[in-house]
Parts: structure tokens; sequence; C-alpha cells
């Protein structure tokens, strides 16, 4: 089990760490309307592809609860969850299983969707554990690791994707270090992985994301491990914009680059990358980084939040399955 | 001519443009001794090879006013000035012409350094024209261009290396629009590159060091041109920490990378980059963006301030002798 949990559901009502107040401070949003969750998810308040699905499955079960509620404004508010953020496929993954619990029932029973929010989360806390396990044995000696973004327990339901492997890793002696990307603009990788590594004891390094080729042409890492928010068929993979520079640059210096997401990442109706719709988000995201930028006249900004990385550059794809590796032909 | 310039000899001080606090305010800090200079090199109120190889000469110069100022003080503030950072070549070819006016005369003449401090300053700036010219020779057609760090008008005594093409490019209608990297931990590309084209109305658009691939997979750029700090005689280039990322991705794209820079950056005592020496920086200039991560225990941060570009990724290195094509093999 991890220590950080990044929701919880307490006598009816969903918490929602503020992951954007983290290293900072441990402040929770109290959501008791699927509005506040669609926000938090908005808002990056809470991020990371599996724990915005299971948030928004919550969302979901919070509505549940309301009397009278109708079928008609229980999909409404599976649609309002599902307008909050394009990229990630675990958000209409879960919210497809909410959907059809409304579609079995002739009534709404608020206990059925709490019961489904729920095995989202413990069925994806079971694929973490299932995809650290798999990921293990991937080392034969102890490695120093890079990662990118976040990918821990912050950003799903149990001890994380990449850095469910690598803490596991950590803890079996096959990884002796782990360097961390900052992951510009919204810092996840400095502002979390790092919180999360050094409350597991695990020694992290920080490095902005331009110093991943200094790194690697000083021999610094043997292994990148990534996670991803949407997998087409053929093993494309959008993930944290960087992620794509991180595997032309590891491609380059032979360094193996695997991706850990749950299968609930893969989107089956894609046959490729090219099919992935990249959100775009606001300038401020990236000027409140430079003071003084922001009065500067005729300064455009262009600030997409996930690339794609060709399945050609991907070592192996993890997921609760097992190790796939190339030639990737995901079915169902 | 540039409207920006970084250094102004006026009546026996230096004034240098404090560049820490662009692009939110104009300060200017009034040098009247090497020491402050030196100060002003390590705290990177003036930074750009080129730029601080001038400034070191004037800082040169401001000593040699001292009455009664010997042989061996001045050379002691050459040691000095040296000392500041060790990876930009200029400032030792800057200071070795200085040091030849102290053993060339018998007797410290002012007159003498300050002169010689004008002639690298007017040198380079007929240098950045130079290269200015023989880079518009690369362009067929208008393009969009990338650039890495500040290269322009403030990193150098005329209108700048790599930027100096770029503007020079833009009033020829050869390039349409400029991307910046925002070149973290400093910021250079984010708070003086932007704040050049700013001010120039060449339009800008910034990016993080981590949108790259994303930028060249969509085919919004054409050809990317960077400075450098010291480049070997195989044309091995250091530059700002992050270039060698943008050039193996730049290779893998097929788009034209160009490194710019006045031949007073060759190292010809240097056979290859790897016997360049890297200046790594303090950790709490990566920590400072990250609201709350200098509270956290345990965290390490590894600051490598340049990197070094092989040789087999760039596609010419222009200098104010030409277009210079590998195989590189740089002589006096």
């Amino acid at each position: 089990m991890s220590k950080v949990t990044p929701l919880k559901w307490v006598q009816g009502e969903l918490l929602i760490l503020d992951q954007r107040l983290l290293p900072g401070k441990e402040k929770w949003i109290v959501a008791k309307r699927a509005e506040t969750v669609a926000r938090a998810i908005e808002s990056l308040a809470v991020r990371g592809a599996p724990a915005i699905g299971i948030a928004a499955a919550y969302g979901v079960a919070l509505e549940a609860q309301r009397p009278g509620i109708t079928k008609q404004e229980l999909s409404a508010v599976i649609e309002r969850l599902k307008s909050t953020r394009p990229t990630g496929f675990n958000l209409f993954s879960a919210l497809d299983r909410m959907n059809q619990i409304i579609e079995s029932g002739a009534q709404i029973k608020s206990a059925a969707f709490l019961k489904e929010a729920r095995a989202i989360h413990s069925e994806d806390a079971a694929a973490c554990d299932a995809m650290a396990a798999a990921g293990l044995s991937l080392f034969d000696t102890e490695e120093c690791v890079l990662t990118y973004c976040n990918t821990g327990a912050l950003a799903t339901g149990g001890i994380g994707t990449a850095l469910g492997v690598i803490r596991t890793g950590f803890k079996a002696k096959k990884v002796r270090e782990v360097f961390a990307c900052e992951s510009r603009p919204v810092g996840q990788g400095a502002r979390l992985t790092v919180w999360e590594c050094a409350k597991e004891r695990i020694p992290v390094t920080l490095i902005c994301d331009n110093m991943v080729a200094a790194l690697m042409s000083a021999g610094k890492v043997q292994r990148v491990f990534v996670g991803a928010d949407r997998i087409a068929r053929n093993g494309d993979s959008s993930n944290k914009i960087g992620t794509q520079g991180v595997a032309v640059i590891a491609a380059k210096f032979d360094i193996p680059f695997h991706v850990v997401a749950p299968s609930t990442t893969i989107d089956f109706s894609l046959g490729s990358g090219a099919e992935i719709r990249i959100e775009e988000r606001t300038s401020s995201e990236v000027l409140r980084c430079t003071p003084g930028l922001e009065k500067v006249k005729g300064v455009s900004v262009w600030n997409p939040a996930f690339d794609v990385t060709p399945a050609a550059l991907i070592h192996s794809i993890i997921t609760e399955r097992g190790i796939h590796r190339p030639p990737f032909n995901f079915t169902r």
C-alpha cells in the first residue's frame, strides 16, 4: 500500500487532495456534487489518467445519491464529466462503465453506482500491483532510472504505474536512484514525483526537462519508465508533453524506454496515435514561471498538454496483463 | 544596429544591464571595479559567451585606470575574471588579448586597455553582422525557425549570433516566426529572447523546453539556430543545457540544426567536446520555480549549465568567416 492517496470516499463525500498545492500544502477539496469533481479535473487539482477516471466515477456516484435524480439527469452528469479533459482515456473507460449502470437498472439505485466506482478504484489498485510485478522482471541488476511527469500513487488508485514499477524495484534492490524531470509547465515531476519519492525514501534527483540528453550522455540512467494517457491499438502512446522527446533521446542512446499503463488506457477504437486528440491549455500555465513576461506585448505561447510517442520508440508496454513487446497490436 | 545592448562604457565606468531582472525591469549595474564585473558574470547579470568576454575586457580596462596599478596586480585581475565561469571560451579569448597588452608595454597605459576592450567589442559586433549575412544565404523560402537560450543583442556586442541571423532573416522576409524555448532553469529564452523579439516586432511563440518534439512532429519549424559557448576543433559544440536534446530531436525529424558563433568561441586547443569543462550551478536555480520544494527533505538536484552537441548532429557552423560544413576541422 502507498502512504499517499489522491481520493478518499468518506461518508457520502469525495475528498480530493488538491495536487496544485503540493508539495507546499496538503489540502483536501470536499466534493458533494459532480460539478466540484469536474472542476477539480479541469483545474488539475486531481490529475493522472487513472485517478481522473476514478474521480469521475465517484462524481457520478455523488449525484446518484440525490433523491429523485432521473436517468436523464445522470446521463447529463456523465456528459459534463466527459467534457473536462479530452486526451486521457481512462476517464472515458470509467464513465462508460458508470453509464452501463444507468442503462442496466430500471431505477437509480445509489448503492449500485458507489459499488461500481469502488470497483473501478480497487481494480486500478490491483492493476498497479500487477504492472509492478511484471515490470520487476525487466531488471537484471540494480539500475538508475529516469521517469517523467507523475505516475505514482497520486496519479492512480494504487501504488502507481511507472512509479509503481520503480517503487517496487527500489524495494527489491533493482532500482538504486530515480531521476525525475520537472515536467513543465505544471511541474508534476518536480512537485509530485519528487515528493512521493521523498515520502518513500527513494533517492531522487530532480533535473530540468532539457537535461535528459546530458544525463544519458553521461551514462547516468539505464532505463526510462513513463505512464500513458491514451494508447492506440498500434502502441502509439500519448503522455505528458515532453515524453516524446525523452523517447527520441533514449533511442539515440540505446536506453530502453518503457510505457506502464493499465489496459483501461488503451483506446481500441484508434488505429494509431495520429487519431489522439491533444488538449491545449492556457498560456498562463507557461507564463507564470517567468515574472514580468505577461506584460510583454506580442508574445504567443503554445501549450499542448500531451504529445504522442510513436510505438517504434517504445521497448515495451507494461499493462496488468504483462509485458507487451513490439509490434504492438492491442485487442480487447 | 540593435535597440538593445547589454554593456555601455560611459565616462570611465561600465554600465551592465542586469539581465536577471528582465523582462520585468530594466536596471543598470554601475561597475567601477573589475570585481563588480566578475560578480555580474558569476550571478548571470551579464551572460552570453561573447558578452561575457567583452564585459571581462572592460573589467580589465576599469582597473587599468587606477593610478599606480602594477602589471602584477592587473594580471591578478585577469585571473579573477577568468575564474568566474569555466565553459564559455570567449571570456578566455578576450582576456588573453588583454593580457597581451600587459605584456606588450613597459608600463600600464590605461588608454591602451580601453582601446583593446573597445576593439573586442566592435569586432564582435562586426562578426555578428558577418554571421547574419552568411546565415541569410541558407534560406530559400520564408520559414519558421526554432531557437534556444538567448543569442541576441543581450548576449553579444552586436545584433547577436543565432538571433542575429534570425533577426536579419526576418527583415529579409526569410523568417516568418520564431519559436523560443524557455531554457530552464534560468529562462534566457523565456525572459530574454522573447523580450528581444517583441522589441523588434518579430512574431515569437514561447514553448517549454519539452515541447520541441511535438513542435517538430507538427511540422511547425523548418530550421534550428543556436549559439555556442565553446567549440572544439572537430565541431563538437557546447551550448546552454538542453541544446543537445534539441539537436537529437531535430536530426530525428531531418530538420537542419545550425550553430552560429564567432571564431572567438573556437578553442583550438581541444580536439573534441569530451574535453570541454561543463559548469554545474547551484540547486536553488532549479528549485526556485517550484514553491515548497526547498522544504522537502531528501531531494537532490543536478544542474549542469551546458551540454555538448556532437558535430555529427550539426548541419553547419556559421562564423564571421562563413558557413562551415562537416566534417569540421577548425584551424587558426
